[in-house]
């Protein structure tokens, strides 16, 4: 975290706190009740749009209604101040331009993910720049050095996203923690000359500790998914929520995987991608063998159970990274922002005094 | 991190710096060069004895006759300053005592690793702190919360090292990194009423930045063990050190895998574990489905190149951590202890002075 990297933050999104807490993109979970809340704390909420870009319009309007009718002050008239989350080898571009040219507020940020191949990714970048004037931030997110690099020098992004192996949810199958990621793409960035680029911290991150650990490790601010799903105003049932609040020891009883994806059919994942969930029945099946028309089968006989289907001996997908563990309670989203941000100021206050 | 861990480090370990840096028993690489020069830079260096008991005898007369050659100051008259580390399925507990036991110096610690059951350690524990008079402090490394929480019950360590999944060499197949297992086992030790057991982060702890990061998700010190690999102190041969130096991008081009154990025949371990070395020709062919047989065959060839069987397309084992990438060149250990305590002190200072 430097100075000109907090100060372009704070520039960009002048409403926010430093440093930076968002909220992931999560697909079909975050709307604009949880982006709001995220926003009007003092962080950057994103909307999930995902693959399915048709939902982009209303999910845009409305968070638009929302900031319309209580707008969040400091906050330039024709920004919105919520970005939006698009899964860029499902997403359609021409369509979320058409929605975003005709949008009269522009969302604050695009957050770009799992693009088929990098030059997708410099397409989306140059076509919102236009579409939005310039308005519309582009946010990249990344697992690997290379892709840092190479997002870096072809979309010059005014954002990268360091997504490491401990985020809940789609993200590489292979790579590291934010430990050694966050660290390794600051350095090799600062050596090509993108040292500019504020770098988002997230996989793992769930409270202050995790925050003011993603400072040391030089990002800028941070992205928390799991923990928001420990909110009121994640738009998932009370199966899926009470999972993440039962969940313990998170390294071994989430895994990344992709039999989830299978189950729900959310196929069509570039092979370098799985997601990481907390373990239940059809994963414990899937192990031992079980073929996937029966687990399949046994997972949409699941479905009818309601809340009942979700937890370690259910069905249900409960995506969530290894912090899940950390998490006791179920949390305003804006209590959430305000707790990380003065827990990280504590913890590292109460270091410091050490030194 | 609090005060009462920091004294209890100190108390114990009275020639070291705050926060604590240690060097991992890194088994055949861990020696008393790499161990003393630890110390002797203010760090706790540690004698990987492994799972061969029968070489800690040699290994730990070397350490004695180096430090009764030149002893550190402050150091107690009894106490070796280094500690020493077992592998606690393969080492042999009775031909540990016997040396511990006819020692004139007694180990500052002795770290505790992959037991086959945790009752082993329970004796593990209890033998040593007779034989060693409870000079030598017992250090026990865990993944998981429940092992934590288990380990603190029926041993009572004097510290608990909690290994994340960036480690290099052996751990658990599946866990979290540090950045959510770290605060997780401190939270819970701390409702179970062990919160006065210090906790020493290790997997993917590089250099000042990940030293910063641990401390603020809750450990009073670390322990490296890819770093100090590439110091002239570690015993290992050039192509080792130059694969460390040579990888980059440390999550895609490392992975934890039991295939080095297969070639090397280092085999006995409990099925939760595996090591994560660089991926090399021999990774990629056992990926490939290469039998077993023919790829051993071309490692044992592979042995006979010297320096030039190490590296990306070689076969040679270079077990390392994901923090790999953030190694640039060889520096002496000691430079390493203090250039770590250094960089962490400046990155908290300079976090600090935002607040």
């Amino acid at each position: 975290m430097t100075y000109s990297h907090t100060l372009t933050l704070k520039t960009h999104y002048p409403w926010t706190s430093s440093p930076l807490v968002s909220s992931a993109p999560m697909r079909l979970i975050a709307a604009s009740p949880l982006a709001a809340a995220v926003s009007r704390a003092g962080g950057l909420g994103f909307l999930g749009i995902g693959t399915d870009t048709s939902t982009f319009l209303s999910l845009l309007n409305e968070a638009i209604a929302t900031f319309q009718a209580s707008p969040i002050p400091n906050t330039p008239g024709d920004i919105l101040p919520v970005g939006v989350g698009f899964i860029c080898w499902g997403a359609n571009l021409s369509m979320a331009l058409s929605v975003m040219q005709s949008s009269p507020l522009k969302p604050a940020a695009a957050w770009l993910f799992a693009p088929r191949e990098t030059k997708d990714l410099v397409a989306w970048t140059e076509e919102i720049r236009k579409a939005s004037s310039g308005k519309t931030k582009i946010w990249v997110q990344v697992g690997t050095v290379t892709m840092a690099l190479d997002v870096a020098k072809r979309c010059k992004p005014d954002v990268l996203v360091i997504q490491g192996s401990d985020a809940g949810g789609h993200g590489l199958a292979q790579s590291s923690s934010i430990i050694t990621l966050l660290p390794e793409c600051a350095d090799a960035l600062a050596r090509e000359q993108f040292g500019d680029i504020p770098l988002i911290a997230t996989g793992g991150i769930v409270d202050g500790r995790g925050l003011a650990a993603a400072l040391m490790l030089g990002a800028s601010g941070v992205c928390l998914g799991t923990r928001f799903l420990a909110s009121p105003e994640a738009a998932i049932s009370e199966g899926y929520r009470n999972a993440v609040i039962q969940t313990k020891d998170g390294g071994v009883n989430t895994a990344r995987t992709t039999v989830y994806d299978q189950l729900r059919g959310t196929v069509g994942w570039p092979e370098t991608y799985n997601g990481r969930g907390v373990l239940n029945q059809s994963f414990r099946d899937h192990e031992s063998g079980m073929s996937e028309e029966e687990n399949k089968k046994l997972y949409v006989d699941a479905t009818k159970l309601g809340d009942q289907g979700w937890g370690s001996n259910g069905r249900m997908t409960t995506y969530a990274g290894t912090g899940v563990g950390l998490i006791q309670s179920v949390m305003p989203a804006a209590d959430i922002v305000k707790e990380v941000l003065t827990e990280s100021r504590g913890v590292l206050a109460r270091a410091a005094s050490k030194l």
